[in-house]
């Protein structure tokens, strides 16, 4: 390592302290600013100069001292809280045949939510952005206020997308590849967008408001259309080095085996997606029956169909093997199986947990916690708009970097 | 987050900023206390605090400071620098037929090395532990320093390894399971072993010797008898939360596929280890031909012999499938294929990487780099080293937090 690259200089210093007292006062419902010191290891005397900052910037706010607590002495401490007010944030989910949206403020409150029907899931950027726009127009009518009093806008899509970068390599909603497709929305909704994979926002979710809350490693796979994961590692999102990591659905499961939506063979979503099962059942029955949707499939396998439960036990074993190998590679402390499919349980039964138990090396330790949490699009709306809201706190801080050099 | 979950004590941030200020000086050759103080956060008076209480210790040293570097003012600095003479430390690797010693000083630098012959791949744990003792006594011998003088000892087995408890879940070198190995060893010795999976080494090593220098985010395979994973985010190895993460030969690469080594399968261990290999060779051939060694059976495909080309073709395909689901899984900035096996290059062809090409999942974005690395055990056991550093290191900080208390 060179000097040069351990040096972090005091202005970067100021901003990560301030990056940090912002975090902390968001983990709780309000702190003292001596709390606040021995929690970022920031000393009082900085920790009293930047909240000031803080609280003049409107970010966060003083919430009156409580009564003494027990054991205490001396002067009641005047908390420090995050500010609602300080800015509204809009969440958006996109799926196949819906967007969800979420209004917030600033500390997370939901102000308002929405769903709006959308007609095809697949789409060029320019028409997707007009529906998103549509939706949060009715969304923020409904609130009472206007599109324009938005901070920032956390956008879910399913598919490869490099957060960081804002960037989307390809989404199952768009026509187009390799696309800047949060600018696209941002141009029409003049205001900043903030664009993720949507099994990461779920991930963020769970960690936030659900089942990983207090759980700094875990794993979210979600089964909608396609196949998705989210990965917490030490508390943060797990991105990979081109900000395409964590992908499950096209992982192989099968050398040269089935012929996967994405061009290539073997994937696991060739085994397990709607598509495919639809396909393998309606092939295998060479024309003498026909099953139009999944529900039907499952209805079938239900009364005997021998075809359907073929099938559908095909999809199970090879789900659970795709999750063994994610137990072998990730050792993770929890998988959250998250999605509104539950009625389905073709993958989220025990079964699929007792056979991927027997493919995951045995250590003779208990195994991972396994939890199905059935949510439905609204959650995961509520994914993008924490991300959204993380995004906009460090523009915020940034803006006062800079109205301080 | 409850408040009092965030709250690091006085004593702890003191621990912490003591071992960030010996990994800095660690991680330059010598560094001034003013440079520590910009690299850590950690305000001056207390860099001059805590270095005064590491020099007492005799943990770092003092250099003398250099000529005035060109545009600087002012009096030369004085540096710090690891006190090399502090402790030796022994690195130790265990492989099929062999024991790999290094012995280094506090700073690294090697004082001895040396091989020993094994004589059977797996034994009971007390006999493993008394060869562990006989190779290092005879590298102490030839080094004209007694063992007592060790102060910490690392040894890397293959396996499943909880590191941080230093538990064996089972390693391919003992008989038992679920052993408290390194305490074996620990009796015996007489001295602190800290043991861990040997892939975990090879990364550890990488990272700070080899390929994988100034690198934060990569992942080492290696392949020996069987198939190991290292696997380094943001500059730490990753251990999953029961210490048994990054297991990749056992992952499953076809369901209910061919039997492994552990029981169970379609393990990707079942299609490239040499005993996969030679088995699936050997009852091809119906009593013909007989390929009693990976060496015999790569002579024999390259001559033409269509039983071991098929055998090595589909070896190597499935490598190249698991390699993909890597990529797929962590994104990561670099794989480094790590072994002595270089001469077999079936799992270390052009043609696995473009296979593996097509199986990775395209954004049209360019993929991880990938290297072949070619190095001996002894690499790995400077890997076991430098991991009995760190742990030594951090043993000595704690002696200090109890001397100041």
């Amino acid at each position: 390592m060179s000097k040069s690259g351990t040096l972090v200089s005091q202005c970067e210093q100021r901003e990560n302290a301030r990056q940090k007292i912002l975090e902390v006062i968001r983990a709780t419902e309000h702190i003292a600013r001596i709390d606040i010191a021995k929690a970022t290891g920031v000393s009082p005397a900085t920790v009293t100069a930047l909240t000031s900052e803080l609280l003049n910037a409107g970010l966060i706010c003083e919430v009156a001292p409580q009564s003494h607590t027990e054991g205490r002495r001396g002067r009641p401490r005047v908390g420090l809280a995050i500010r609602g007010h300080a800015h509204r944030i809009a969440g958006i989910k996109v799926a196949r045949h819906q967007i969800s949206v979420v209004v917030t403020d600033f500390a997370g409150h939901e102000l308002i939510h929405h769903v709006s029907p959308l007609d095809t899931g697949r789409m060029p950027g320019q028409m997707l952005a007009q529906e998103i726009q549509r939706t949060l127009e009715e969304t923020c009518k409904r609130g009472d206020f206007s599109l324009t009093e938005l901070s920032g806008v956390g956008l879910g899509l399913a598919g490869m997308i490099d957060a960081p970068r804002n960037f989307v390599y390809w989404s199952s909603s768009l026509e187009e590849r390799n696309t800047h497709f949060a600018d696209t929305v941002e141009t029409l909704l003049q205001c900043p967008v903030f664009i993720d994979n949507d099994a990461n926002l779920v991930a963020k979710a769970e960690h936030l408001f659900g089942a990983g809350r207090n759980c700094s490693n875990f794993i979210v796979i979600t089964i909608e259309h396609g196949v998705g994961m989210g990965v917490v590692i030490d508390g943060q999102i797990y991105r990979g080095s081109r900000g395409c990591g964590a992908e499950f659905g096209h992982t192989k499961v099968q050398l040269e085996g089935a012929l996967c939506q994405c061009g290539q063979r073997g994937c696991l979503e060739a085994y397990v997606g709607d598509y495919a099962l639809l396909r393998e059942a309606n092939t295998s029955s060479g024309g003498e029956r026909y099953y139009p949707t999944l529900a039907s499939l499952f209805s079938a396998a239900q009364k005997g169909d021998a075809i359907a439960q073929s099938v559908l036990d095909r999809a199970r074993r090879m789900f659970a093997l795709g999750l063994a190998n994610i137990v072998n590679i990730f050792d993770p402390g929890k998988i959250i199986l998250a999605g509104a499919r539950l009625s389905f349980d073709h993958l989220y039964s025990e079964r699929v947990i007792d056979e991927m138990q027997q493919w995951v090396v045995d250590i003779g330790a208990p195994m991972p916690e396994i939890l199905v949490h059935d949510w439905g699009d609204l959650m995961w709306a509520k994914g993008a708009a924490a991300y959204a809201i993380e995004e906009v706190s460090a523009l915020a801080v940034k803006r006062l970097t800079w109205a301080a050099t």
